[in-house]
């Protein structure tokens, strides 16, 4: 059993689609991740930062599942990150409502003694000086360190990303973020100039058309399972990176071939976090039912030709 | 060797996209279609109709591939069907710069006798009764009829469509045309809501997001290979139709097992389509690269996870 660790968000959520809305309920990139590593045979420690509102029940959730909690600063009088979000018909763009740094404006992350042997690092969506401050904490070279991130860097703190990602192994971004990055707008060809920047591995995620793993000459696709209906987007990409991460973590295998596992168990569990609001799907999602929907990505995607 | 019936469009295409541009070039549904099902071993007939413009080089690279084009009427005097289009360069929006319907106008298609008992048929792009005057003129029931069409005869031959996808096994048309043709925006339930009009299969193609094969309870995935440049998409989609019709005459075989095979086999030829103008890299394709790249597919496809 390797050990996990991840830094990122927990956070309060209010999400609109078109099928409903939320109050406030759990949400944030550290939250997705735990709980989807948690669906694999890993120590998985959080480093993120709360205030003190953040109800001790969505504490207990996490810890339920296994989540080692002891990086997670609680500022007293302090409130939590809230972020607020709709989304359209396609469910493919998103208007954000509302965006409360909170605690989150001063988070500086301290890494538990536990967890400063990590095999695996996952860097959750954050400043990139917060992602790299993490990197420096670890006493040894983590096997495997894994960064996300997004467009708003790019536009704001792009120099401290290119820093950062020098220092990583595999990046997730979207693919508008990969042409962002690279100015490419073939992905075969950003993904040439990132592994360029740094990361060996470049995985593209592109929401309901699935995600590509890059490795040299070397490309790996995996179909998002095409769903009756997709209800709320919000955690897709920190599910499959939660799952990606935990998965490498559980097998202990960092091989290009076990890469290729790591992004359909990530897709896998990505599907199910779409089917219902926040966080719920996740947190009642049993073994079985991954494996049960593992067996219909190999249906969706196998296929068996014989050269004529 | 099966035989194969395809009826479709000869034409003269110009084509614009950000790499360049052409003078007026062979193109037409049926030319794709023709010169994917050569890739395999299969007897193929085209129905169609060129005016006397249409050059005898054109005639010769369709000939020079084993097309037989006893159905092509040639009118005297008659001018060819001419599309002109341009696209932009996310390749996926193209404007239509001229349609110049010409001897398309009275097209009534006749299969020559020696098609008439063909195991399978191609319905290529065309006004839904003249694909219906197809079937009606078989001497037998094919063992599988395909039919691809657009957006543009749901808008203006909406009943006379839905009356020719009752006679039809496969349908294969686009993302936007199935939510168009059952308003359901969710690609599972616009795939159940078409097999209800009639076809048992349905094949979403979904352009640089691959295609989707849907029967029954099942859905198979295909990618489209991710490619450093996409030239020019003019001819994918029926490259695509071409080359799965074509495998499933070849193999003799339409069982949901080898129709993922033929999803495969022509996303694999729409991979080659792309790269070159109009039907430049059909015409030079080799059987060793065509396997050569399908084994690509399968690396970009498969995996092996044991489940846990």
């Amino acid at each position: 059993m390797g050990k996990l660790l991840a830094v990122g968000t927990l956070a309060f959520d209010a999400i609109e689609s078109p099928f409903g809305k939320t109050d406030k309920i759990l949400g944030g990139a550290a939250t997705y991740i735990g709980l989807a590593a948690a669906n694999f045979k890993v120590e998985t420690g959080l480093v993120s930062i709360v205030g003190d509102d953040f109800p001790q029940e969505y504490i207990d959730i996490l810890t339920q599942k296994g989540i080692n909690l002891d990086g997670v600063e609680v500022v007293k009088g302090g409130k939590t990150f809230f972020w607020s979000g709709k989304y359209h018909l396609d469910m493919n763009t998103r208007d954000t409502l509302a965006t409360e740094l909170n605690t989150l404006a001063d988070f500086s992350p301290v890494v538990p003694e536990g967890f400063k042997d990590a095999d695996i690092v996952m860097l959750g969506n954050l400043h990139p000086s917060t992602q790299l401050s993490v990197i420096n904490q670890m006493e040894k070279r983590p096997k495997l360190i894994i960064l996300d991130t997004m467009n708003f860097w790019m536009d704001n703190s792009l120099e401290e990303l290119k820093e950062v990602i020098k220092h990583i192994d595999v990046i997730t971004l979207n693919d508008e973020e990969a042409r962002q990055l690279t100015g490419k707008y073939s992905l075969v060809r950003a993904a040439q100039e990132i592994e360029k920047m740094g990361p060996k591995y470049v995985v593209i995620k592109k929401g309901e058309h699935g995600a590509l793993l890059f490795h040299d000459q070397n490309i790996f696709f995996a179909p998002a399972l095409p769903l009756e209906e997709v209800f709320d987007p919000t955690g897709a990409g920190d599910t499959f990176a939660g799952g990606f991460a935990g998965y490498l973590a559980a097998t202990e295998n960092i091989s290009f071939e076990n890469l290729k596992n790591a992004v359909i168990q990530g897709s896998n569990l990505a599907s199910f976090c779409v089917e219902k609001f926040g966080t719920e799907r996740m947190v009642t999602l049993t073994r079985e039912e991954v494996d049960q929907r593992l067996l219909q990505f190999k249906e969706l995607t196998q296929f068996n030709i014989e050269l004529q």
